[in-house]
Formats: structure tokens, sequence, C-alpha cells
């Protein structure tokens, strides 16, 4: 009897709580917002790639593409409380990553001009009703909501108190920078979808970064040349020797830039090596097959860069420290990798990018 | 008929992988090998706390104090591939934290007399066979594998080559420090098991740290005050304000020193100050909640140093950085976080603890 009274007091205790985050809201479709971070558009608004236009992906890669990764809703309000109301289409649930990088929601509110964290949450539920933040001041408030990074979203209603007020916001980010990547740039091991590497450069710098990572399949294939040829970019930027192997660099390298270079000539393209994976230590073969892909690769750019003066190679002595403190499962950085990667090539890129009156 | 044929190339393909990992090898069961971390023994070798002889917890504590967090095995093998086949009594699954850190293992290797980063994995199975490394070198390497933190264990048994040596090892970490606290100190939302601030702190100083982590529970309790009190120590660090309210924390804390005092008479007493909670920049609510914690531990602890001169008091500005990028949920610091925390407190727990010829 008494087990059964506890039992009831914590789910009251929890209901009232949910109640008091949720009650008298109002809540409003967020296709009615900016939706930022999609290279291209597409029939369905959270889908980051329109696989009924590109055919020849594989299953996965139709479902990584379509993930949310990168994508963000700009809005203002004067609400208190802000809720998200998703329908999932599905959701990922790897065990090298939280929930709520993969399924949940990260949200900066800007103060003194920059982007400061305001909550980040997750809810394993395909109708996910997630209260994120309660107990603000109601002054209006510009708002910056990353979508999850490994989930594909059907719907999203904002939740705000009943007599607030929303509206959208322009995109406050400057440029059209297009990055194409691995997992690394997808964003697994991150602690939350706005802590992605590339995020991380966009919140700095104020430049804006289009997150095309799809994890484990960043091959330099002609499929992804395609999309991102057909896309509008000032830069691109390219974690591209982090997924296949020596062999496969060697083959696809220059195909990959021709198709590239067909639709923007003279556009930079800044080449990315890929990181130390922290598996090497111990791991011989694992040693030997990443070492040739990152000679191969700095080969491979070397020479593209004699030929074209606008081919740029960022190739630091390593990303994440040399301390080896940074990996989550032996290839993904964790979140203190990811924070140190950022900060690597920060001025790396504002170097390369300056030259293109990009700043 | 096209879509079988890949489905079965890679399921086969996953199985060969799996068979190369842990065909020809032999298993020990790991009770024979030295298990460290624990502050008294118990009858049931992966649990921290004997929840038959201490009786007044809760139903949610006898499953935290019974988690493994913080327990490491010590041993030596020659073996090119090493396994682990653990039947886990119960596995955590929160959405704050990886797989990896809550129900996988964390394994480090001796080299130029630090412990190396070797592998850490996981997979969501209660009868769990995880291959966690290969492709190693033959030579006789002492190895340090940390424990899954939110998961209660039954029984492990370790893989090695068929052909290979394994011995157990003596404790490499000197003295004998137990750290009583909350999820922070427990390890939520660290990237894998041994990258808790206190186990970050361990192999940067070599100082043994025994881990009394309950995640949610650290309230100054009796219940805890006894078990702790019972436990040879050299030195106990608290992470106590973390959980308690303002209230509590007045309450509780004079008796909470009192009983460990009892039999500790002289021991010092190190209590750390808790974080900034990142989730106080916007709600207003938690950060009135959480200052008022903090002025409360601070007062109180001062209070308590005037007639205790074993008592201390960490209170550094801000353990996590004052740029507001290091939390994974608005409470629990990330991998980033955690790394600042236990650089922040290092150098000031190692000025205290020479005092003591602790070093």
């Amino acid at each position: 009897m008494k087990r059964i009274t506890v039992l009831l007091c914590v789910i009251v205790g929890l209901s009232d709580l949910l109640l008091a985050q949720t009650s008298n809201m109002r809540y409003i479709d967020a296709k009615d917002l900016n939706l930022i971070g999609k290279i291209t558009p597409t029939p369905q608004l959270y889908h980051r790639v329109d696989t009924a236009r590109y055919r020849d992906f594989t299953p996965n890669q139709n479902i990584l593409v379509t993930e949310a990764a990168g994508l963000a809703l700009c809005f203002k309000t004067n609400s208190s409380r802000i809720s998200v109301h998703t329908y999932f289409h599905s959701m990922g649930n790897g065990a090298n990553m939280t929930g709520i990088n993969q399924y949940g929601y990260d949200l900066y509110i800007k103060k003194n001009k920059e982007w400061l964290y305001a909550a980040s949450k997750a809810k394993l539920e395909k109708d996910n009703l997630l209260p994120l933040i309660s107990n603000m001041d109601t002054s209006q408030k510009e708002c910056l909501l990353y979508l999850p990074a490994f989930s594909v979203i059907d719907s999203i209603k904002i939740g705000i108190d009943e007599q607030a007020d929303i509206e959208s916001l322009p995109n406050p980010f400057r440029h059209r920078i297009i990055i194409f990547g691995s997992s690394f740039t997808h964003g697994t091991s991150a602690n939350r979808s706005g802590m992605s590497y590339p995020l991380m450069v966009e919140r700095d710098t104020g430049l804006y970064i289009m997150n095309l990572g799809v994890s484990g399949n960043s091959k330099l294939q002609q499929s992804f040349a395609r999309v991102l040829a057909d896309a509008d970019a000032d830069v691109f930027i390219f974690d591209a020797f982090s997924n296949p192997s020596a062999k496969e660099i060697e083959e696809r390298f220059d195909s990959f830039v021709k198709t590239i270079r067909a639709s923007h000539p003279t556009t930079p393209l800044i080449f990315m090596q890929t990181i130390y994976r922290e598996e090497r230590n111990f791991d011989k073969r694992a040693d030997r097959y990443e070492q040739d892909k990152m000679d191969m690769a700095e080969k491979i750019v070397k020479k593209a860069m004699q030929y074209d003066k606008n081919i740029y190679f960022i190739n630091p002595k390593n990303y994440t420290g040399d301390d080896h403190v940074t990996s989550t499962d032996g290839i993904h950085p964790s979140a203190l990798g990811y924070y140190r990667w950022a900060k690597t090539i920060e001025p790396l890129l504002l170097t390369i990018l300056k030259k293109y009156h990009i700043e």
C-alpha cells in the first residue's frame, strides 16, 4: 500500500509539473517560421535533400539526407515558456551519442549580440510534446532553435504562452557556405545538435553554414557532387577524407571536383584533412588504414592546388589535441574534441575566406 | 531478389567481422582479476554498496549504489584482442548521455608511464558479448578497464586470444580518497565511463579515487553518512551541494559531518561548491533556486571551517568556464565541461592534500 501511495504521488507530481510547463499554451505550425540550414528547397520541409529529385542514393543515404542536422528555426517571442510538439518520422538511437543530439532540440537566445545557450532536451516518443524552457521574463527574445541531428521530422509546432506573440526572424547569419562531410560533420557524438563543429563555427563567426553531413557516407560520390553542383554557395567546405579508403580518394577525387567545378568554376573549395582517430593508439590495422587515407588526401589535394588556385587544404597537426582525451568511441570526438576542432579551424577558415571578402 | 542478396551480404559481412573479432578466444572470469574503486567489500562483486547491510535506502538508491560507476579491472595481457562478455542485471538508457557511458566499457593501456586511451564501446543487450579491441601487437600490456557507469552487473568475463596470458595487476593508484556526490560525480553526460571528473583526476594525479556518485541523491543524508563513516579513507571529497535544496543543506550539514567525524575525527573533508547550471541563463526560477543553494553552501561550510581545521571548501568562480558552451541538458556538463572541472580542481585538491603528505 505504501509503495502504491508513493508511486501515485510521483505520478501526480510529474503530471503537475508537465501541466505547469504546458498548460494554457497555444501552438503555431513551425512552417510559418524561418527555417535555415538547407542547401536547396525540398517538398518535405524538414528534409535536407529532395530524394524524389536525386534518385541515386542508397536507402540508408535517403534517410541520412532527410535527417534534420544543421537545420534551425529563427523566431522572436515574448513568451515565458517554449515547448516543441514534433511528429517524428524516425528517430536515431545509437549508443555513441546522447538522445538530446539525436532526437532533441537545442535552443539559443540572443543576449549582448551573442547566441547564449538557453535549453536542450529530448524525449524518445514519436508524437513528442517537449517542454523546453519555462520561467523566462517576458521581454522580446530572438531565438535560434536547432532541430535534432539524427531524426527525420514530419511536422513541428512551437508552443508559447496563450497571450504571447511569436514572429519569424530573418536568417541571422551571413553569406552561403556549404559543408559536405562524414559523421564528424553530421555531428555524431556531439552532446547536442548545436554543438557539431560546423554550427559552433557558425555561431562564433556569424557565417552561415549549411550542413550536408551524411554519417559514414561522405565518399566523394558523384551522387553527392551533383547535389552540391546544383546548390547556390559562396564557399564549399569538405570533410571528404574521413569515410573513403585511400583507394577511393585516389579514384574519385578528380571527378568529384570536376562535377562541382562545372557549375561553380571559381568558388573556393576548402578541403579539410581528416582527424586522428584515437582507435589508432593500439589498433595497428586501423592505424595503417587511417594513415594511408591521410597520406593520399594530402597528396591528391596538393596536386589539385597546382592547377586550381581556388582549392585549399586545411591540414593542422591535430584538430583535437595530442593528449588523447577527446574520443567517445575511438572514432568520434566528444564535445571536448569537437570544441577543439571548431577552435582550430576557425582562424584557418577566416584567413582563406578573407581573400574572397567573406567575413 | 536483389535486396535479399544485398541484405544477406551485409549479414554475412557483419558475421565475418564479429567472428574475426571473437573466434578462438578464451574467456576468464573477471572475479579473478583486481577490481578497484569500491569503498567497501560487497557480497555482489560489482556493487558499490552492500544493500543487505545498509537497509535504509530508497528503491532508487538501491539501484544507484549497485551501479558500477568508478569501478575498474586491472590486468596484464599480451593478447592482440580483448573482448568483454557481460551479464547485465539492469542497463541505464537516459537521453542525456551516451550508451557507451551508461552500459559500455572504457579501456586504457599504460604507455610511457601514462594511461593512454585504447577503446570504448557498448551494445544494448543484457547478455552482452562486446569485442573491444583487435589488431594489437602481442607485447605485455597493463590494462585499466573502467566498467559501465549506469548499469548493474551480474558477471563479467574477459576474452583474450587462445594462446595469450592474462594476470591480475595491483591497484596502480595511491592512497584512499572517497568522493561522495551527485549525478555530476556519478558521471551523467560524460562521454565514456572513464571521463567522469573524479576518474580524470585519478589518472592525471595517480591518486586513488573511489566514487560514490548517486545521481540525484546526494543530499547529505544520514543513510549515506553511515556508509562513509564505516569506510576506510585518507580523504573525503564531497559534491554535496548539487542535489539538496538550500533548506536541506542548512538542516542536514552539521549532522552529516558529525556522523562521519564520529569515526574519522581528523580526516580531511573537502567540500566542493556546486557548479553553475546553464539552465540559469534564462530560467529565472532555476537561477534563484540554484543561487540560494550556493549561498547556503558557502555560508555553512565557512562556519564549519571555524571549528574544524580539517574541513575545506573548494569554491572556484566557475568550474566549467564562463563561455556557456559546456552543458548537455542545462544541468549536466558535456565532456568539455567535465574536462574543465577536472583541470580546475586538480591544483586546488593537490594543494590541500600536500598538507597531509598525500601526493
